[in-house]
């Protein structure tokens, strides 16, 4: 499954050492073809890895033959010397593989300001090429792991073509994509402009409304290479929807695997009077660390909620907001509702309507909770 | 000391018995004149509590006799209701200390979505009438408190006047306006439009950069009055400046009684390309929870503040951003710089230095670090 499941690619997840553990640190993805068809999301963050910089110049040509990928260190704030890291790394795969290094895209994740042992990285990328296999997709999906506590795969197949990936991401998610790296991978036989309209459009209404804590990474990658190896070319909006579907599935595995979250938490906003105005409420909701603590504790305080929306530009009339917690209109025109007391928060997943009163349009935003949990994983992550 | 220690003002705070506990929970402030000048800063949430729709307005004349103040309850998104219950506060204000309705200012603190209990509040202002004193700074002080685990007065005397406070908040401090009720007092004899020129001035770079935890309220209030009981009329920056320097005051003590807080977080942003840029970039770093959740755990962690730089539209370039953190370089031109082990971080108070080298302005925000200690008290605190 993984990145094996469409035919055409090959790969492999080995550890190199770049973790000290000795768990698994590297994976490599090779599309065999016939087409090298490719496109690529990144950080919008202006701060950006090593890696980051350097593959968005190679999916400038629309032709990805391979992907390198390693935890254990995100080449991030490394100056020239990590740029130069990752240009080596690329190189290596290019010649161990037989391809060009400008078709070779690099993904990093790990602690940021560190450089990576390159000693262990090297000879790690000629053992994973020596590896690869049309089975590797989990393997790979494994060694691109951090702080996730499972890795993270999804496969849609259609009438003789398939659209799978992998996805690593456990925290640092948030808008402009959640932090991570995702390759997906099809044997749908496409041209790079069509990969990229499709890879936009899914990602626009799924990892960007991924929000787990509001941090955005220096290293966030989404990338999508297509083999044609089915022979088969599909209609822009089934292939557009399939694309969708596995990255839908991938954010909510990654919020699902949260760090230290005990809550997955809808946030749907409707009735907008704009889509921006939607996502923005959505977002202000989603942020709010008093309601993420609230939900935490399974209250159902919608006056935070409110709190939120009311530090928005959005269309709206203070009087006229409604919320619905699980189901219950605990906050009408503005004012109390429903009885509180009736909404029942024991599951994990909790789902808030924001009801703006203002127009037709909407918009979802996955969140989690704020816990105990989230402060001690991410007092103690580096150092 | 507090709002009676300029000349003009009584004040009392009682237990009117709005909380629960039998808590204080009832403030009246008094100027008695000779003039009765105001100005009034509130908040920018757009859902506001009815008693901040009170007071604009009562604010727009410039004039006020009296504040009522209590703690127990916010009075906010409790509808059509809610408002009549200000309005009822201020008229019943009015009839006891034989001043018009028009010129009692009302704040409020407590949860969202519960109406007061009228029953208490209302004979509860008479028993506070009835106790006025040149003393009751400290008791008025009291009784606005709600999480607060101490009560916060400031005064400074200048040559024959003074100006002084008191404020309630911890936790909900964000932009804008902190979470929090401020009541200023001062015997100058000043009009209305130069103290609201002062307290705007004041505001702006005061409680406007404390940002303890992002959100906004739907209740922030400052309020500055003037008796003129001194008979003195200070030049306008030496009186901006006393009043800057109470406000300043206030703020530290609000963020060192933030809820849960550990590290009291002095955000310094240096060599933007506008002022603008400064403070945008220092929010942007004072509302990271991974960086809050680093220093929670006394990890310098520099990666998150240029994650977190990277984030917004100030000027800057990546590769010649700088890091401080207490006074060891630990970012240099984006990337390592000193020695990450050398910054001490054994104290409560961490001072941050961003500098984006765009320029000579510059900004500073205080926040407190993400705690597990925050999340206990905020999932608990309704419910």
């Amino acid at each position: 499954m993984s990145v094996t499941a469409a035919q055409g690619f090959t790969a492999a997840g080995i550890a190199a050492g770049i973790k000290e553990n000795g768990n698994p640190d590297l994976a490599l993805v090779v599309n065999n073809g016939p087409r090298r068809a490719a496109a690529g999301v990144f950080t919008s963050n202006r701060v950006k890895a090593a890696p980051v910089l350097w593959s968005e110049q190679v999916l400038k040509s629309g032709q990805v033959s391979a992907v390198v990928l390693n935890s254990g260190g995100a080449n991030a704030c490394t100056g020239p010397k990590g740029f130069q890291d990752t240009h080596a790394t690329a190189e290596k795969a290019a010649e161990v593989l037989g391809v060009g290094a400008g078709e070779v895209a690099v993904c990093s994740t790990g602690l940021i300001g560190v450089l990576l042992p390159m000693d262990k990285l090297l000879p790690g990328v000629e053992t994973a090429a020596g590896r690869l296999s049309g089975h590797g997709g989990e393997k790979a999906a494994i060694a691109i792991k951090t702080t996730d506590t499972v890795h993270k795969t999804s496969v849609v197949t259609k009438d003789g073509w398939t659209v799978g990936g992998m996805a690593k991401g456990a925290g640092m998610l948030a808008p402009g994509l959640a932090t991570m790296l995702v390759v997906l991978t099809t044997d749908a036989d496409l041209d790079p402009d069509v990969l990229d309209r499709a890879l936009r459009d899914a990602t626009r209404v799924t990892f960007d409304r991924v929000d787990s804590d509001g941090c955005m990474s220096t290293n966030d990658t989404v990338l999508l290479l297509a083999s044609g190896a089915s022979g088969t070319t599909p209609g822009y909006e089934e292939f557009a929807e399939a694309v969708r579907a596995v990255c839908d599935d991938l954010g909510r595995q990654l919020i699902r695997d949260a760090e230290g979250a005990s809550k997955d938490i809808k946030v749907e906003v409707v009735n907008a009077a704009t889509e921006d105005d939607a996502v923005e409420v959505g977002r202000s909701i989603a942020r709010n660390n008093l309601l993420k603590c609230a939900l935490h504790g399974e209250d159902p305080n919608w006056g935070r909620v409110l709190s939120a929306i009311g530090t928005t530009k959005a269309a709206f009339e203070p009087d006229e907001l409604n919320v619905a917690i699980n189901g219950v209109w605990v906050c009408k025109n503005g004012g109390v509702g429903e009885d509180r007391d009736r909404v029942d928060m024991r599951y994990r997943e909790v789902h808030i309507v924001a009801d703006l009163a203002a127009g037709d349009e909407s918009a979802t935003i996955w969140t989690n909770d704020l816990t105990a949990d989230y402060v001690h994983e991410n007092s103690a992550y580096s150092s």
